[in-house]
């Protein structure tokens, strides 16, 4: 009677060589898998297939992922006898059973990821790993001003990463926004859309924080959305300021 | 024409083998004077003197050391350009020029240590290396009613590890308190006193969450004064948790 299983992680992706499998890599999918398969102690390995991949030193507080699992168990028992076998970078916290033809990355129709950059003329040694650091001045009213230029259904082919295997880079962001979290002196980026390219994100917080530093215009985006010349764009924000926040689905498609 | 500079520290102790020199290891103290030694470009070595040790995995906010520099350069100077040479889990986060009787270690008359536990079933993977984390009940009111016992001029025998070469280990807190941190879901020990035996604190910590607990009665302190008996307190807090927070000193003694 397998079952399967629809795990959501939150990683520290410090330590991590990105998401996905890749030989002699210590990746969020190979601790996965190899906790999965020592709970199974079956000759069948089990594969986990997730959302989408995060790239070395991005974070998640919500990637979805899922298996099928040859043996009778609770999600709760799920739940509890991964999180004794993962190591304290990975943490499963939720754990639901679905329906079989569930699948972590063909039926989810968004994703939220969220960027925190720090400030000052120093890093703060606590940030170094879980933010981005922008010592420039900034003034948070331009980027508040450009980020409805950042939603809609446009080509994103000036924001994405030469890496990328996507055939086509028209995407739909939701929503966008910015705003400021004055406990921790940071900036915080949140984008929700239908999906994202390869270091879109990055890309679009590193030209947004130097519109807000004025060393572009505030209505930069609508020309890059036009030349579709990655060059255009140059930087790219680190990974540590990147969290994969939340994976969207339709609450029917989880319904035994 | 020699100075003394008085530099204030913030460290993510996770990689570091604690602050004191040690051969082969990487130290606070080490990655210190190697940057200072590269700015003096001088065949005279020149030493750091920390206010005290922290051990390896525990953290700094304040720590304070002196040292003697050979070159004329401004406070700010020193700031900038240790802040440039030193590792990104090492900040520079204030320096003063000081008179040259003023000393890291011998005019201090007192230190704050703050010690923060996550709560929860599972450790949270942002807060393994940044807290020590306790899955167990808590009644919060037995541990404030605790606190006051543990200010106050006691024996702590009952509270040093083995490692301890002290020969008093006589000691004042002058202020012990707890608080919750509901933004975070942790509780937030702080300890202010005269000065700290080794491991003093994380100790006093795991017997303070064993009275919160029911493990304990909830003036068991004042019995641990009388048996000076390391065995009765057992357990040590995890290194992680604790931060140094200040090192107080005389408005005087810094006075140029």
């Amino acid at each position: 009677m397998t079952q399967r299983f629809k795990v959501t992680l939150a990683y520290d992706g410090t330590n991590f060589a990105g998401f996905q499998a890749q030989p002699n890599q210590r990746t969020v999918q190979f601790v996965l898998e190899k906790a999965i398969n020592k709970m199974s102690k079956k000759d069948e390995y089990i594969t986990v297939y997730g959302s989408g991949r995060t790239d070395s030193g991005v974070h998640a507080l919500g990637q979805v992922v899922h298996f099928d699992f040859p043996h009778p168990i609770s999600a709760k028992g799920m739940l509890r006898g991964l999180n004794s076998m993962l190591p304290l970078d990975c943490e499963v916290v939720d754990c639901k059973i679905v329906p079989n033809d569930f699948h972590s990355r063909y039926t989810t129709h968004g994703k939220r990821y969220l960027y925190r950059v720090s400030r000052g003329e120093f890093v703060n040694p606590f940030k170094r790993l879980y933010t981005g650091h922008y010592k420039y001045p900034l003034d948070i009213e331009k980027i508040k001003e450009a980020m409805p230029d950042v939603e809609g259904t446009h080509d994103y082919s000036s924001f994405v990463a030469s890496g990328s295997q996507a055939k086509s880079h028209v995407r739909t962001i939701y929503e966008a926004k910015v705003y400021e979290d004055k406990v921790n002196d940071e900036i915080v980026f949140e984008f929700y859309g239908n999906g994202f390219l390869y270091n879109q994100v990055r890309i679009m917080v590193a030209t947004l924080l130097e519109i807000g530093n004025g060393k572009r215009p505030v209505h930069d985006f609508l020309r890059l959305y036009e030349v579709k010349d990655r060059s255009q764009a140059r930087q790219t924000a680190p990974a540590s300021g990147l969290y994969l926040k939340e994976v969207y689905y339709d609450e029917e498609d989880e319904k035994l």
